[in-house]
């Protein structure tokens, strides 16, 4: 019986509105990647998104990302490597303050969007986040990051305990990366072709790749979406599929790191 | 040999725009309360004050404050217990998260204008702050408080370490409290006679009031101002002034508290 | 056959996130008051709330508040009649070059939720925002205020275009105004019940009152919510129901003022 | 006798923040590029900007940036070019609709920073920007551009009234650009050898250039700069210069267009 945990980002609201339905969500995932008041977040959206982790069990994370609200930290900003260590000290920083008023503690790191998508290429910017990582959490944190990326790679470098997650919906290139969103055979739309995909990993350990051979990939983590129409019956489909397979779904934060 | 801080209001610039000169003010005072991003301040505004403070030895303060800029913390926000306790958490939280970047550490709180007036005028303001200081810092950290305010009592309530600071350019009550700014007697523009009344009541422990009998306070920090033409020379004719006379010009942070 | 105007705040979205369905309310609706940017909107919604209204020939209201989006500009912020003044000239002025770049035109001004309180209730705050929208819109532009308040008087007293806006789920008291949400009676949440009320009132102007005789009320346009699970449905229904019984439903700043 | 306008970026405080002295540069510069709450600015600090430019006669340009006031608009930020549009239209609104209140009007356009740049470079920008300001201020208002540039050639593309700036402490390059910041010969660092190379240029029409022949360039405007120790003494100076070797100082967008 394997062990696999299920992430997704949350506490994504603002002020008023609302992105997707996090206390149901809540209930199917075992890892919360909570936005920090940068891409989204505010002081109330943090502290309601961690005290429903808390009360589900579900391990919390940091989701860091580019100080841009209109643009949901989609947006590649051009910042300097200290104004990303900072941006991530910062956020980090503030909720850790809001779950300790919580009663529960930031498990892992895994930062968002845009800045998740340039530290998955460009070792600087990961070192940068890592660097941030290690002095507000310690040089025992957890991370999470992308299978293969330059992420990952940092983490592993400084000693981080470093989480790979993976995708049901995305394809990978025979290098076991991201097929690039825009490219032929990026996203498996079919929700059972993916499903039978990730299975079928989880048994040979080879993902299929767009023409090339199967690769082999590190996975403690499967990444669903909080939004979407349709969010949660995937996201529950899938836990279903993988219990009904024989597979532990739990927090990777408290298993055993690559 | 008596022992006194002074501490002043810094890292209060944001992005382009600076108020004060941090660097000469550090060089002055003996604790530093900085900007968490919330009135003012920044990630990178953030980092520097916090740099410049543990280059000189100077102890540093979470300063929250109305998430404001415009304002600059001044206007009182119509916010909900919850809503000032989750403001103090976040912040608090975030100067933490820069601190340790910065390879230091943050050593007590003092809320910010407005926001430190209403926790002077109202318990359940006070109260809230203090939750979120001990949720986020421990039930052993520090907290700087206005004299005879309902937030020093609210520190001492809770079990915090709790320092009382003093205005040399105020004038007092015979309750002890600080005369309302607009009113006869609030203000002591002379700045000899505000240094020499601070000295005698450093001798006598009696602060002289408008209208009434001397009045015993309790001081173990002075708080001078960071901006304004001429802060510099008198934060330094103030510290010149103390030490002359024999006092031991310290941070309160590693003092006995009350 | 009477002419009644339907009205609803639209726009309110902030970039990432929606609230409503803003096309299908354009359907409904003949008088949109779109965010300008204050408590909700941005550069992006502004234009597409605009163009949208002008694909359906709705009429477009500015609809300023309280600069304070994580509030959604329902908290009462402690402005200056100068800033009250400054803030609607701002963002009235955001809306009208958006709307050009569009190729409309903003046809009156409503303020929003807790700004449009404060000056329902003092006469210098709906004077303030009054002389913002002379001075942008000239002195023959439109206003659109609660019926019975100290904003219709002032924009009466200035000689706008000023129309008055009802509620159908919303109580009245003797004195012809709104009976305050919290207090029995505030609130009609019977839909049917709601639009007999209205349909009883059109009849024969007088607006029934909680424990009074029923009030004369001046009423140009029925507000109605963008927001909620069943906006679309009470929207339409009650569209329906005017037209069934003889009303011409069409923007009110093509009627003849009061 | 030529007539030279002097033109300076003001108006650029946030909140409690200011940057340089409006007051007094409003009495040397006969243009204000008036930043219009986006890279910074706020509805007081442009009401205080145009009401000080109304009381000195000064000509009133609208100065559209980046909405990034952390940044002061010098951070070139991905927009498309449907946001630039929008952008530029609600800031030019906004700054037209403070205006009004102030009892002055808009009479150029000026974009700032790292969007004025972009539009120098990339003609899809300048047009981006150039169609706002036709849509919102008309197909006859004045367009302020770096003389040389993309934003100077869709100016008149439009048929905009487009006036051309310089710089006196700035190089050139023999094709009548801005030798780039950070390249040998981008800065002339001595004011009098500035100076003298400006009367130089009116005189002969031809600007030195850094390794070529003098080029010679379109001037209606000398942009000055607005912050630093010695803006007023440099623009003062300038000034009084210009007035000496009998130039008429006057706002070009009374005069006729090139």
């Amino acid at each position: 019986m394997k062990q696999i945990d299920l992430n997704a980002d949350l506490g994504e609201g603002y002020g008023p509105w609302k992105i997707g339905d996090d206390a149901a969500m809540m209930r199917i995932v075992t890892s919360a990647n909570i936005a920090c008041g940068g891409h989204a977040g505010d002081n109330s959206t943090m502290f309601e998104a961690l005290s429903c982790a808390k009360e589900n069990g579900v391990s919390i994370g940091a989701h860091p990302g580019f100080e841009d609200r209109e643009g949901f930290g989609r947006r590649r900003l051009p910042l300097t490597m200290a104004e990303v260590e900072r941006l991530s000290a910062a956020q980090i920083g503030a909720l850790c303050g809001v779950a300790a008023l919580a009663g529960t503690e930031v498990a892992y790191v895994k930062p968002h969007g845009a800045l998740c998508n340039w530290a998955a290429e460009v070792a600087d910017v990961a070192d940068a986040i890592v660097r941030a990582v290690v002095a507000v959490m310690g040089s025992d944190a957890a991370l999470l990051a992308i299978s293969g990326t330059e992420l990952e790679k940092s983490g592993l470098r400084h000693g981080l305990r470093t989480y790979s997650e993976i995708f049901a919906d995305r394809g990978y290139t025979s290098g076991g990366l991201l097929v690039p969103r825009g490219t032929e055979g990026a996203m498996i739309h079919d929700e059972a072709v993916a499903t039978q995909r990730l299975l079928g990993f989880f048994e040979s350990g080879l993902m299929p790749t767009v023409g090339g051979e199967p690769v082999a990939l590190k996975a403690h983590s499967i990444c669903v979406h909080g939004d979407g129409p349709r969010a949660l019956d995937i996201a529950g489909n899938l836990r279903a599929a993988l219990e009904t397979a024989g597979h532990a779904v739990k927090p990777f934060a408290a298993s055993i790191p690559a």
